[in-house]
C-alpha cells in the first residue's frame, strides 16, 4: 500500500477530505477551513502561510507555560528515548506517573489521598460520575446517584461528563443529558440577578436554589455536585462573592461530594495554584487536565480525599479488582512532560505573573472598553477573561443571535493577528498563557479594541434588527 | 511550595501513597504493589532494579513497534519542539493531523470519509455511541438507539463505553451497563458450543440469536451492533468460521451500523492491516488507538464512512456546529508518531512478520503444550493468542476460581522474566510487540511451559476442590 501523502493535494484539501473537525460547523469548514498552525514560540502561534498570531486563548486555555518550552521538549524526548510506554494495571507503573501524582497531590486544596490519571478533562469527569456512583454503592447507598450540575457549565463530551456540561450545543441531537443529572442556575450575576438585586443577594438566591433543588430531589438521592471555579466554555463567569461558601455549606450539611473541576483553572489560571484556592474552596475530588502539561502532552487526573480512597481501599476484600482504568493512565511520557512543566511554572513564578499580568489585563480592559457603549460587561480573575457585548447596555439587550458579531469580530482581531474565542452571547474570551507579558496584554486590548471599533456597524444593524 | 520528591522514600513507597492504579486490586497493591518499569528495547523491559522482562503482552496489546524506536522518539521530539499543541475546533489544524488521518482513512477497510481523533480506545467508543444515536436523529429515527455488544466484549470504561464492555469487573458496584446497551452472546466455541455442534453450526446458532434479539427488540430501536474482530480482555476469542459473514447480512438486512472496535487488533496485530481485513468485515464505522501510535502516545480515532459522513454534514445548516471533540483531538506530537508509527511497521513489514512470526509461535505452542492434560484449548490468530488451563481437558472443567491458578502461572513466568496476562477462566494471554522473532516466540513457549510444570501441584489441588 503506498502511505505516503498525496502531494498533489494541499494541506488544506487534505485536511478537508479527511479530518472530521471538533466543535466545527461541517458545512462552513468544507467551503472555508482550515488554518493551519505549524510553529509556536512563547504567546505566538506562525500558520502554514508564514502568518504570526498572538494566541490569546493558549490554544483551548491550556498552554500555560507558552510554545517553545525546552526544558519540556528535553523531558518529552528523553522519556521517549528510556521507556516510551508502560502500563500501571495489575499494581505495575512507571517512574514519570510516580513523581507527578506525587507533586499533585501536594498542590492541590482539600486532603487528598491518591490521583487516578487519564488523558483528557473528558474522561475525568466522566470518571468522577463513576467514581461517585461507586462510593455510594459501597457506603450502602445505592440510591443516592444523582449529580447536580450547573446550567452553561462545560466538563466535557463523553456521554457522562458531556451531560454535565450544561451547553445546548452539547446535548442537541446526542440524546443528552443522561436522567442522573440535575441543574441548577448559572452563577452569572450580570445575566441571572433581578433588577436591583445585590452580589450578595443573588448568591443567598443561588444557595436558596441549591437547597430547595435538594430538598426536591431529595438528599439521599445526590451524590455530589459539580463545578468550574471560574465557568470556561460556558463565558467565562466568576460567581458572585460568597456564593461557593454558601455551596459548601448547604453540602456538607446533606453529605454530598464536592468535585472540583479545575482543569481550565488549575495550575495557575487565576494567580493561584487551583481555582479552589481563589475561592476557599475545599473539594472532595478534583479533577485537572489541561495546564498540568499545557498541553504538550494529553493527561488528565482525577483526584480523590482519603475518604473516598478508604472506601474504596476497604472494598479489596468483597469487589476484587477496582475495574476502571485506562490503557493510557500514568503514561509516562505525558507524566514526565507534567513534571517538567510543573517545575518550569513553579521557577518562573508563572502563576504569580497570572495574577499580576491579569490585574494590568484586566485594569487595561476596563480603562479601555469599560464605558464603551458596545460592552456590557468585562468580567475574569488573574489570566482569563471575556467581554460581552450588547446592543444596549442600560437594557443589557443582546444582539440578534444571528448577526454573529461575536464572531465578526473575532474574525477581524485573527485578521489582525489576534486569537480570541467567540462565545454565547456574544462574548470574546481570553485566556492566554501565563508568561504573557504586560506588553502584550496591552497589545491584545489594542486589537480588540480596533475589532470593535471596525464593526460598529454591523452592530448597529444587528442591535436595531432584533 | 516544596514540589522537590520525596527522596528519603523509596519509588514503591511514593507509589503506593501516590497511585491509583487502574484494574488492581487495592489491598494487594497497598501489600505487594507496585513494579516499576524504567526501561525498554526491543520485546524487553528493565524495572527499576536492573532485572530484565520478555513483554508478552506488549504493554497492554499496544507496543506493536516495540520499545526504544528511535524513528517514533524523533518525530515525537521534533514536533514537540516545533509545535507541541494546537487544536482542531472552529476549523483550527496542525500538520501532522491531516497526514495520520490522510494515512489511516485510506488504510482502512470500507468506504471510510472522515477521522475524528481522541486519547483512548474508551473515548473513541463513547464517541461511536454518541454518533450512533446522532446519526439516527439526523435520519428522522429518534427510536434507533440501542447498541448490541456481546458478552466479554470490553470497549472501555466510561460511562457508555463500559456499557459497551460484557465483563462483570466494569460493571459491578459502578451501575453499569446504561439500559440502551443489548447484550448477544460470546462467539467463544470451546466454552459456548453445545456437546457436538460443529463450528458452523455454532456460527449459525449465534447468527440466530442475534436475528431473534433484533427482532425481540425491533429492529427500529436498534442504531449499531459494535465487535472487536478478536476478543481481547475477554480471554482472546476467536469467533467461529463465517460468524462475521452471517452477523454481517443480518445487521445489512436491519440497517443496523458495524462499529468494528480495532483497538487491539488494528495496526497488524493478525497479522493483516486491520482485523476486519482478517474476517472479511466492511464496517460502517472503525475505532482505533493502542497500535496506532505503538502506545508512544495516547491517540485513538473514530473512523466514519461515507454515509455517516454526509449525514453529518448535511445537518450543518438546521443544526449548527457539530458540538463534540476533545481538547486533545489532532494532538500534533501524538500524530506525529502515529506517522512514524505506521511508516516504521510498513517499512519493516511488521504486520507480515506478525503473521509469520506468530503462525510459527502458534505452532510451537500447539507441538509444546497441545497435549498437556493441564491445556483446555490453545487460540488465537497472527500475534495474539492465549492458552486455557483446565482441570480436566475432557469435560472442559474449571479450576476453583479462589485458587487463581492463571495469576500463580503469571506470577511464575514473571518470576522467569515474561510477562503474560491472567485472564477469565484460567488463560493466559500473549500479545508481543510485532517485531518478535522465532527465537523470542520460541522463549515465551519455553517459560510458559515451565512455569505451568511448576504448577502442577497447585492445579491438582484446585481440581480436585471443585
Amino acid at each position: 500500500m503506498d502511505l505516503s501523502p498525496a502531494h498533489n493535494q494541499s494541506l488544506e484539501d487534505l485536511d478537508r477530505e479527511n479530518i472530521f473537525h471538533p466543535f466545527t460547523l461541517p458545512s462552513e469548514h468544507m467551503a472555508h477551513g482550515p488554518k493551519i498552525m505549524v510553529k509556536g514560540q512563547g504567546v505566538r502561534l506562525t500558520d502554514n502561510h508564514g502568518t504570526v498570531y498572538l494566541d490569546g486563548l493558549a490554544g483551548l486555555w491550556c498552554v500555560n507555560a507558552g510554545y517553545g518550552r525546552q526544558e519540556i521538549v528535553d523531558a518529552i524526548a528523553k522519556q521517549a528515548a528510556l521507556l516510551p510506554y508502560y502500563h500501571s494495571f495489575a499494581s505495575m507503573g512507571t517512574e514519570p506517573g510516580v513523581y507527578t501524582a506525587d507533586t499533585v497531590r501536594r498542590m492541590v486544596p482539600g486532603n487528598m489521598a491518591r490521583v487516578l490519571f487519564g488523558c483528557s478533562g473528558s474522561d475525568a469527569n466522566d470518571t468522577q460520575v463513576k467514581l461517585a456512583w461507586y462510593y455510594n454503592n459501597l457506603k450502602g447507598r445505592p440510591q443516592k446517584k444523582k449529580i447536580i450540575a450547573r446550567d452553561r457549565a462545560y466538563h466535557g463530551v463523553t456521554v457522562a461528563s458531556g451531560s454535565l456540561t450544561g451547553l445546548p450545543t452539547v446535548h442537541k441531537a446526542f440524546d443528552l443529558p443522561l436522567p442522573q443529572v440535575v441543574r441548577v442556575r448559572c452563577p452569572h450575576f450580570y445575566r441571572e440577578a433581578e433588577a436591583g438585586e445585590s452580589e450578595e443577594a443573588f448568591a443567598d438566591r443561588l444557595a436558596a436554589e441549591l437547597e430547595a433543588t435538594i430538598e426536591a430531589e431529595g438528599a439521599d438521592t445526590i451524590a455530589a455536585f459539580i463545578a468550574e471555579p471560574v465557568m470556561g466554555a460556558g463565558g467565562v463567569i466568576v460567581p458572585p462573592k460568597g456564593y461557593f461558601e454558601k455551596v459548601q455549606k448547604i453540602l456538607k450539611a446533606n453529605d454530598i461530594l464536592f468535585i472540583a473541576d479545575e482543569v481550565i483553572c488549575g495550575f495557575g489560571r487565576l494567580g493561584t495554584p487551583f481555582g479552589s484556592d481563589y475561592f476557599g474552596i475545599v473539594p472532595d475530588m478534583i479533577s485537572v487536565a489541561k495546564g498540568i502539561t499545557s498541553g504538550y502532552q494529553p493527561l488528565s487526573a482525577v483526584i480523590v480525599c482519603e475518604e473516598v480512597w478508604s472506601t474504596i481501599l476497604e472494598s479489596s476484600d468483597y469487589l476484587g479488582t477496582f475495574g476502571h482504568g485506562y490503557t493510557y493512565t500514568n503514561h509516562p511520557i505525558a507524566c514526565a512532560a507534567a513534571n517538567a512543566n510543573i517545575e518550569l511554572m513553579e521557577r518562573e513564578k508563572l502563576f504569580d505573573n497570572a495574577a499580576t499580568a491579569g490585574a494590568h489585563f484586566h485594569a487595561a480592559l476596563h480603562s479601555r472598553l469599560g464605558d464603551h457603549p458596545a460592552v456590557g460587561e468585562i468580567r475574569g480573575v488573574g489570566l482569563m477573561g471575556a467581554v460581552e457585548l450588547v446592543a444596549d447596555r442600560a437594557t443589557k439587550r443582546s444582539f440578534e443571535p444571528a448577526a454573529g458579531i461575536a464572531k465578526k469580530v473575532q474574525a477581524d482581531a485573527l485578521a489582525r493577528g489576534l486569537i480570541l474565542r467567540p462565545m454565547m452571547n456574544d462574548s470574546l474570551a481570553f485566556s492566554p498563557p501565563l508568561c504573557l507579558t504586560t506588553t502584550e496584554a496591552d497589545e491584545i486590548v489594542d486589537i480588540l479594541a480596533a475589532s470593535i471599533e471596525a464593526n460598529m456597524g454591523a452592530m448597529k444593524d444587528a442591535g436595531a434588527n432584533h
